[in-house]
């Protein structure tokens, strides 16, 4: 917020020829290394349906799990917007692995059927879990042995990077990933997020799809400045292992509670844990929390950078006394 | 081809304006009904995206088995052309049923989610079975109650007419299907296809979304011609019951082979069977067809309307001496 | 800024259901009468683009000046979100009049012929100039007539009413306007625009294309906000009341200038003018502006909410002394 | 027809595979080089539109005189299928000239702007005129300096090749044509149009599109079959002459006639003439042409390969007789 504040005063060069734009993609290159390019955007699913379509023919098809946001979160803008076809993986962790990948690389070269061309995981990935620095080396093998590009939705990559603990290129560039939807609000922004290409030449019709797909903002300034700020003194770092810590709080809370059963790791800031469907109204009366499986009452339970210790606590006493 | 010759002779208005196109919807409105619309296109892929773009908008999906003809073998033509996301139905039969549809009718209303507008059979299905009159009113059911439109890929419809042995109308617009692609290539047409809409409401739009999906034909008596003499004295019914009854045979000749094992049941005009792999390049050089799955040596056997008995018999023969 | 303070406090509920979206959308009911629907994007092209892909189907096409921002500005976003064509008007001020659109209107119902759909206006045009009220009166009776959809990108629509001493609804719904791009960005905002749909009917599939088209915000609360200071204490008539002065202003300063010629009626905060070649550049050393026509030698002198009269008083005299 | 019969006979492989498409190709390669790509499609709208989207991205503008059949008859198929918007030339003579291209060459690497990568001609022209060789060279020297691709849509080149008196190489790749429609269906065959690239590698993702665009014919033979013949013994030139001949008796049939103003040059097979308002209806009775022009009652006039001398003949005497 402070900081834009301090980008609204003066004039400024719009589409992104600042200096608030020009310092953020510095602090970028920071993290990521200089051979980078850096794009500024509105929100997720801009992100990720710019990034694919500068990186697909329309004949192409795209793997991802069947949860990932691109497959069930986005309307259908990734097929609507690149024309492709999406290949979902059913998924028991949130994540693909190899050899699900491999099985759908199917006739290669035939006209008739969608030749798959990307690989697209999320980190952290929509069951909360996160993908060891191996599980995306091994992805990326099989990508560049079958000329396929690999693409993260790296909506909460900040939580990913405190889970592993590891610097964000080690899980990325350096794991052989070439396209990135790094995000923004999901750690604190009032919005923007940004496509990162770690090969600059898949980058190059990269500026007219961003226009075409109508992410190109005029005062880029008040995105440049924002992540400045976010990328400054490791703000990011802080939100993203508060969010994460308060999950492992609340993690610890709930486990031994009767009748509640966590159902995945918590690598990140997300819970998912079956509840008694009969608390669940109650429950939300007083916190908010999506029901992920209104079959099997699995309940999502999502920590952020302003979420408590109290709320922690007050939502965990309020589960144990209404089961019981 | 006679129908051809004839069409070929003397002068005719084009796009449809002619008297065989005229005669043939006439053939048409005979066995569906006279409040229908008929629509001539190119072929199979064009019949169905075109039809598909019709009934859609393009944030909906569209359910079908994984194994569906608009799934697999056509390009990614349904997503680019309808924007639309296909939803792809695991399928052991070649089938898909109403409690795995309802299962996939999730988030109405919700802006986020692809909104499911249409379930997609395919008639014969992928795996050479027959749906049943009542297997296919359950799912028009479903689709009545939840607003959803059916369509079904009827590229070999004249077969399923046949193993069902009931008339056209009996298990498309009297079992509740919306809208149908009527096969012509692949029960021996030079070119052509239908698109027949059951409720002429909807069909508004199609014409110009035909011509947009550069399906519209100038001379299109050609097309009519075919469909007029096809339809006439039961040829389309003739050259399916030779190919089903070819199709019978060689089940009856090959089912006790050993270490061949017919993996579908033999509805129509395909048999899907595992064979051993190291029979399969040997019995290729002498017959064509397709190896279905090339890790578990399934093959599938087409028989058309110009099978002849000899060509099962001596392919059972030769499969048998392989085979040892 | 101030806006952007207080609803960055405590939670809310995202995309929409907070209460500073709701209050938003109360002052803009004031504005344009309670039977209309408000949606929030991001940009000027997003909500262009996301409109005109509501009234439309992919076969339609859109007439519009050729100057239009759709047509020149907005990459393709226009054609490959809509599928439509842009059927351009050559024009001497910006306008387009009811006989070039009556013009255009051709081949209605002809399956080859893309067909006419929408006519879509800028208000203020890019030339600066504005709409009388009567003007668009007359082209929402050549809508009516024959079943178009009028759409207006008022991205300056502030500056419009200003100029035109009127309210909002006077020169929009009043006078047969069906859907709008209500501006934001140009007066002011940091991020937003909005989509405003005169008849609630066509709005229904909106929520579904500005998801598709990546224009939902998930913390709708900031633009909500924005547009509340805007729409409060006539702070949007003070910006453009305050930029239109400055052309005024200007306009007066320069208008006798030796070799410097005024091309287009000044009604808004733009002023267009032919001047001599060779002191472009030194002049763009001091003043950012664009260079309209490099074969005319016509540059857009743009003045903002933020414009200062000395900056004014200072272009003039440097120009004058320049020109010499 | 003949053809049709032969490739009738016996068993082939699909989707070109065959030994007619192959001779077909070798026919094509005889005419143009050898070093060129050759594809079937259905249709003039398919093979335009399909090649099109080979070699445009989605961001791009392609230019073309206004009558262009991919501007005004073939819906919005060009639009919707490449996304690129059509930047529309006003022609008198149905050409379009370097000088007006250039002017249209603006903006360039202008991410908000379309960036035009086509020029697309028609030979012959919608207006019945044919462009000399030294046109064509002159717009493929535009083509290369600005890096642009140059297209022809050849529905009717058979007639132009016989009006220039040359071979089909001398005025397409010989002069710098990158990509060629080529046409089937106006020279008299039953269905079926050819793509055909100049350049291999532009061709490369070509087999994809084709199939995406639903111009992919499973009995490919049987519009081999119909090249072949239409390339063997000339038959395309004969079947062109006599088109082209009957257009020039018809010309000087009606040249004279008052009233009757022939207002474009007759270079092939179609004659453009204003004619007296109150007599169309009663030469429409008994003879097919279109009104191109209802303000100024201009009719187009086309001759075709079964065109008789004793039609023209009485086409023009009845002419005569009701303009009096």
């Amino acid at each position: 917020m402070e900081a834009l504040i301090r980008a609204n005063e003066g004039h400024a060069v719009s589409y992104g020829g600042d200096i608030w734009t020009e310092r953020a993609v510095g602090k970028f290159r920071k993290h990521f290394g200089d051979d980078i390019e850096v794009f500024f955007v509105y929100n997720g699913t801009g992100a990720n349906v710019s990034a694919l379509s500068t990186i697909t023919q329309s004949y192409n098809s795209i793997i991802c799990s069947e949860l990932a946001h691109i497959n069930v979160d986005e309307s259908t803008a990734p097929e609507k917007f690149t024309g492709c076809k999406l290949i979902p993986i059913p998924t028991r962790d949130g994540k693909i692995y190899p050899s699900e990948i491999t099985d759908r690389i199917q006739r290669v070269d035939d006209q008739h059927h969608p030749q798959v061309k990307v690989i697209s995981i999320s980190q952290v990935t929509e069951y909360g879990t996160v993908y060891s620095v191996e599980e995306i080396k091994a992805l990326s093998e099989i990508a560049k042995k079958d000329n396929l590009i690999l693409h993260m939705d790296g909506s909460r990559i900040s939580n990913a990077a405190v889970s592993l603990d590891q610097d964000f290129r080690t899980f990325t560039v350096d794991a052989g990933v070439d396209v990135l939807s790094f995000g923004g609000a999901k750690n604190g922004m009032m919005f923007g997020e940004v496509v990162i290409f770690f090969n600059r030449e898949i980058a190059n019709p990269y500026k007219f799809l961003r226009k075409q797909s109508m992410q190109l903002h005029s005062k880029m300034r008040f995105i440049g400045a924002q992540f400045e700020a976010l990328l400054t003194n490791d703000l990011w770092k802080e939100s993203a292992a508060h969010s994460n810590a308060m999950a492992k709080l609340l993690e610890s809370r709930i486990r031994n509670i009767p009748k509640v059963k966590i159902t995945q790791r918590v690598d990140a800031n997300s819970i998912f844990a079956l509840v008694p469907k009969e608390i669940i109204t109650e429950m939300q009366n007083e916190y908010f929390f999506y029901v992920w499986n209104d079959r099997t009452n699995e309940v999502r339970l999502m920590c952020s950078f302003d979420t408590q210790e109290e709320d922690v606590e007050g939502f965990a006493l309020k589960l144990r006394q209404l089961v019981g």
